[in-house]
């Protein structure tokens, strides 16, 4: 794999590999094994230009499991912020010897304008960009599905058949966006749940069903309900006038999590508002696959590194 | 050992094991050895919701001197400040694999709580909590006094006997707090020289004596005078109105420093507020163990981390 | 060596010692060779109280190269702005186990007053100080220069009869006073092209030439012509009313690029200001060094943090 900056673009083949080796990578990732020599010597950058603590530790936490060193920048008092484009930035980067680029943009596009740009010889991972994509959410998200569906069996196997409800704020959402091309190339069924407010323009032509009534689409007991992050900071007032309101509509409170089969997961990419979009007990039941979903990032990270940094250089897209 | 969040809770022996575990750790400290392949595969996470530069430099040194790998997380801009709590935060980091989590946290308490909460497998390590404790630098603190006392000898032994006079805002200092509770189960006398106005509460309680008068102080010739730094954001205008007043009355300067007896050590935290709590002089003085105590301390923090991250992991408290 | 803070007391054989050594580190800094184990179990100290993502990067890859640990200090919210002074930060670090401490700082002549105090046994390398020096980005010049001048037989020698023009704001540069030193004492000729308000005083007594043409300098045909990077922060209106006059009068423009001679080098040191300084088609044509310029910082900081970590402990200056 050269470069990994979407979803969308992966065959099935490709994802359920990269699943696969993130299998391989589970056991060091739950501190059975220590770490892997696999990259030493190679050194990945992470290229910040929003603040996001937990994805960052991450992907350290993921590089160094894997031996290799990693060198954090925050573009924050950067020579970014005196106006360096980032075209210049990333070839800077790649002059001192980057092997791979992880970057987390607030514009919509950024990784994927720097992997097919040829400026950078470095492989170049998302971390998240814009409202766009969170690729290694959604695979780590996928992982999480798989294992819960097929426990020690699920290598080699895909998500077919598998509901999948995603509730809350879609029109701001990398992570609904991600998860959407991902899960539905390894066969699963997905169906947004929002406010008619923060549903995309033009959602009609994705492979989603829209609701909008959380209640209904509890009683039609999906497999998987994964609640999204209220960004408060992503969200006019138009949109989100009172935050109990919004609980009580868009929330997985205790009542809706009662009512759920039994089977269903509970899904949430972090950090969590709780009583707001999900309620304590929800995030705490054993349903809930919270923290398996943190875990299983470390190991969906080292599978993704050391895709893209072992991996052969040839240019694909 | 399975956390440390205090040293109250520590008994004689065990305080005792700690300082004779740095005592081994000493030589690497002092880089008179390269470093350990100790924790090699571990990784420890530095969470710090208030800065210190200064602490958590010295956990990452002591980490990677064992061959940890460091994780650094500073709570501002993180999903900390978007309003996640301490129990996600920690739990998130445990998920991630940390094996040791060292927190400074501006609640009294905090440390403890993770501690005993069951959150999370990993160690906990106080960096310092409120005005509560500061349980490392009350050990190195009283490694230091006790190789200056024992010189080459000092494994096994407390400090029996020694005199302490802490000098200060006592109010507000875990330093004092955590060196009071190490001290006296060491065999050493406390005592606390301040302002009536930064003597706490309930103090009578406490297995110290209270002095008021920093001269008279002096006179009693204690073995060790360890100043307090003045933090001028804990003060209110009305405990300290002038610095120069501050320093007559409360600083150690060259006239009480030469009044003390021949033997008498002086100590101070760090970072030193020169010409106020205590004058350069005092501080550059062969009885001084300023820097001793910032070595000390590198040494102190790989035995903590040592006892913490490779003990067995069975619950104590 | 001992410390490194500024090229003007390194004598020829020292400067072309230190390029060559850097040319041992190439194959490291390509990427052609992982890593070297040289300087394991060292610690280098980034010590910036400065922001410098860039030259921070630098050093961080050129120390983890040589496998040393590497600790981040930045000044910024640290003890520092609480008021301790650079004697007892630095003390604090040596205390610590750092055996390098590398230094930026606003204040010109702070890494020599660190150096020459005898305050700390590690050894002392300037990132950069006030308006004074800027060694390393010195030395990876001559670097670039002489790689470009006699490819794979650089060793031993030095850059005689090179001409060297540097323009812009000269007045505020520790890049360009660096490499006037540096340059002069490697056997080449120094031009300084600026605005004359832009001309630091006393400059006279420098081995330099003075020109106020940029078109006149640039007709001369140097072997290297070296674009300055503006500086708005540093720059009073008087002297930068605008920036369209700045590019006209002070840039490297295409029509100025198309009159250089053919084997003309175009060099800077980074970030770029594309349109201001220095075009974009003359930042990315072949004769632009730029990215070399950046992948050799690594080879000669590499350099320079081993002959000052490993080499003997005798002080110099």
């Amino acid at each position: 794999m050269r470069h990994l900056v979407s979803t969308r673009e992966l065959t099935r083949d490709e994802a359920i590999g990269i699943l696969d080796v993130a299998e391989d990578m589970a056991g060091v990732a739950h501190r059975e094994m220590k770490k892997l020599p696999t990259l030493r010597g190679k050194t990945v950058v992470n290229l910040f230009f929003e603040d996001s603590t937990r994805t960052r530790m991450s992907f350290e936490a993921a590089a160094k499991r894997l031996s290799a060193d990693v060198i954090n920048f925050s573009a924050k008092g950067s020579s970014v912020s005196k106006g360096e484009s980032l075209k210049d930035t990333a070839q800077t980067l790649a002059a001192m010897g980057a092997d791979g680029v992880v970057i987390r943009h607030s514009a919509s596009g950024a990784p994927q304008t720097l992997a097919r740009s040829g400026w950078i010889d470095a492989g170049v991972v998302s971390a998240g960009d814009g409202t766009h994509e969170h690729p290694t959410q959604a695979l780590l998200d996928a992982f999480t599905m798989r294992r819960r569906v097929h426990g020690a069996a699920a290598r080699g196997k895909g998500l077919d058949g598998l509901t999948v409800t995603i509730v809350g704020d879609i029109l701001h959402s990398r992570v609904a966006r991600s998860n959407l091309w991902l899960l539905t190339t390894l066969g699963a069924s997905v169906r947004f749940v929002a406010p008619a407010s923060l549903v995309p323009i033009g959602v009609e032509s994705w492979p989603v069903e829209i609701g909008y009534d959380l209640d209904a689409a509890i009683e039609d007991g999906p497999d998987v309900v994964m609640m999204l992050r209220v960004q408060a900071e992503r969200m006019h007032a138009a949109f989100f006038p009172n935050a109990r309101e919004y609980a009580r509509e868009w929330g997985l409170d205790d009542e809706r999590a009662a009512r759920l089969p039994a089977g269903t997961i509970v899904m949430h990419p972090g950090p969590m508002n709780r009583g707001l979009e999900i309620s304590a007990a929800a995030a705490d039941s054993p349903r809930s696959t919270v923290l398996e979903q943190v875990t299983n990032g470390v190991a969906v990270r080292m599978a993704v590194l050391y895709l893209v940094l072992s991996g052969e250089r040839e240019v694909r897209s």
